[in-house]
């Protein structure tokens, strides 16, 4: 059995985001004893994982390291028109994907104890990112 | 429901290359109404993923940031009997991934407006590369 | 069909490691004839990845690698609290990502000749981790 929703959600500030919650309260009735949930987002500038739930230092951090990873206002880069922040939007987005599978068991979201799921945006000013959620049973 | 089907696809240059029309060619009449497509690389030194499929000097930075990220050369590598560009090959497929998965909706891949799927060919000459595609429905 | 099993691995030292074996051992029989394979690890500093299975060379260079990538140590970093290994290896886990999905053919995992499951270990001291397999058909 499949069961599919398109969820829109709140725009963030660039920046990484526990949204665990905003996904369990859409889908959670949908949840059987035992599947998997897959959450795709439909945009290249942002991206989905799955990682520290607690400590907002840790997500501070992301960004930090990120930005390190991926350097804006090389002069070698050549897709530039859209802004320094949107050709390493789209790497960044590679390096951490597009979607996220976690297991369902028991009717919940099998994450460990300190994981939730993190909304990546990696643009400067906020958007509002549509994300596709499917459960297998 | 379970549909796979191996693909053999034609050897690309290194860089990022769109397959999204290879891959939709061979099993396009598979889609169901509500499912999954994964697709899987066999490969250790190429990827996949997916990312923007639009402008062509996306896919042109993607190769020059991968570069920066992973250098071929370093005094540091040990596994180097296979050539420079094969260590940080592994590496880049390990950053990419090897496998994507993508909603599908209405018998079609709900893929974004601007999404595409990429292979990453990662190794200086080009290789035919084999891809798994498993349909969920 | 559904099939899903927790599965506790031995604590392995920081570096990356070949699972295959172990994952196999515990789930082989039940491998359907068509189908997918999702592995997911319950911890945010490891994680999971598909690469190369002959060559320990390979192994030592991916630490060298992801050691640069993620330097330790930085003065920008606020999360410190846990050691210097900490909040690298939250970002090294999204790098590779919590998750591997492989398909299944004939009963056997369909994997590329030189692939292998890694456990990516990103902390100093060895943990026992606890991945989920979730099988599909």
């Amino acid at each position: 059995m499949i069961y599919q929703k398109e969820i829109k959600l709140p725009a963030f500030r660039r920046g990484f985001h526990l949204i665990t919650d905003f996904v369990l309260k859409e889908i959670h009735s949908q949840f059987p004893e035992k599947g998997l949930l897959h959450v795709f987002i439909h945009h290249t500038s942002a991206g989905l994982t799955v990682n520290e739930n607690y400590d907002p230092s840790v997500r501070t951090d992301f960004e930090t390291i990120f930005n390190n990873l991926v350097p804006e206002n090389l002069s070698s880069y050549t897709h530039t028109a859209e802004g320094p922040d949107d050709m390493p939007s789209h790497v960044k987005s590679a390096l951490v994907g597009s979607s996220v599978t976690v297991p369902i068991t028991n009717h919940k979201l099998n994450l460990g104890t300190w994981q939730g799921i993190y909304l990546c945006e990696f643009r400067n000013s906020p958007h509002q990112r549509k994300i596709i959620a499917t459960i297998y049973s």
